[in-house]
């Protein structure tokens, strides 16, 4: 199948993702890269703060999400989603992660110029994670990250004044986040 | 300069790390991938566990180190270098970081084949990073991460018993971390 049909076809079908839909926050990017002929974005987050109650194994598929926001957040809103009432019997995790954009590419030439600009920009946990017959993947990620455990078997580990600190600590990276996708954004 | 010579050239020249040389736990794996004429190291952290007081910027080559190991560590350690006594007026971040390999690689072919093998064996945040006229930069890089703010403007935010499960997580992600090296070792 040639690049295009195989964009075409990939661009109409339904979002597979836990929101359903792409983050407003990064869908002018993922639009820009998507009105080149030679990129194709398959999946996308703008960052997101989460509440994570892992698995034994530690596999991220098994763990269960208690909470879940790609906006900036305060402990009342994740106080009043109860999670934290009845914490699991697991550990549970609270993490911010940054940016990701997941681009087809359809040479090397194209994928080495965005990967470089993006890298320049802040997206430093980037690069070409699969080499396929007609096409490439490129991840791009940015850098801002938090991951705090605040769990066990059941009981807070944290009180509520450095809860409230992790919270500030991940609006502020999710700022950070966003500024870097508009600056590539800019940048294309 | 063929790839050869510039392999030669680099495996000659001084650790410029802040550690001046391998980590032991990573030092077989580097001498494998060495062993192959296609591939060659540029740089290796078998992981670790770093107390960090950020620069304003939040630029990472401008942060201040206050603690780092490779191995797993203890309260003690960490209190005995008076590093938490003295805390400077930045925020303060206690950071596990995984295991990591930058390999330059020859052509795209075997570098694919082992950017492939890494990810299967949990090598999950790995790619191609650069693309030279003469070779790929290939990142392999581990998931275990923690990244908690416990410092700020002079003052520690978390008691003793949090600390220590913060550096109990740690010290389990190092060994996690050291079993995929491992793995990847035996299945190259």
């Amino acid at each position: 199948m040639s690049f295009q049909k195989e964009k075409n076809e990939f661009l109409c079908k339904k979002d597979k993702s836990k929101k359903g839909s792409i983050d407003i926050k990064i869908k002018n990017l993922v639009d820009k890269i998507n009105s080149f002929d030679d990129f194709f974005t398959t999946s996308s987050c703008s960052g997101r703060i989460l509440l994570i109650a892992q698995h034994k194994s530690g596999r991220k598929d098994k763990a269960e999400w208690l909470f879940s926001s790609h906006n900036k957040i305060n402990f009342k809103k994740i106080k009043s989603k109860k999670s934290l009432e009845k914490l699991p019997k697991k550990d549970v995790w609270f993490k911010m992660e940054p940016a990701i954009v997941h681009i087809a590419c359809k040479n090397f030439e194209n994928a080495s110029k965005l990967l470089n600009l993006a890298r320049n920009i802040g997206f430093r946990r980037s690069g070409i994670i699969s080499i396929g017959k007609n096409r490439l993947i490129l991840e791009l990620i940015s850098t801002e990250k938090l991951d705090a455990i605040i769990g066990k078997n059941g009981k807070l580990l944290v009180n509520e004044s450095y809860f409230k600190i992790l919270i500030r600590e991940s609006n502020k990276k999710l700022e950070k986040t966003w500024e870097k996708i508009n600056r590539l954004h800019k940048s294309l």
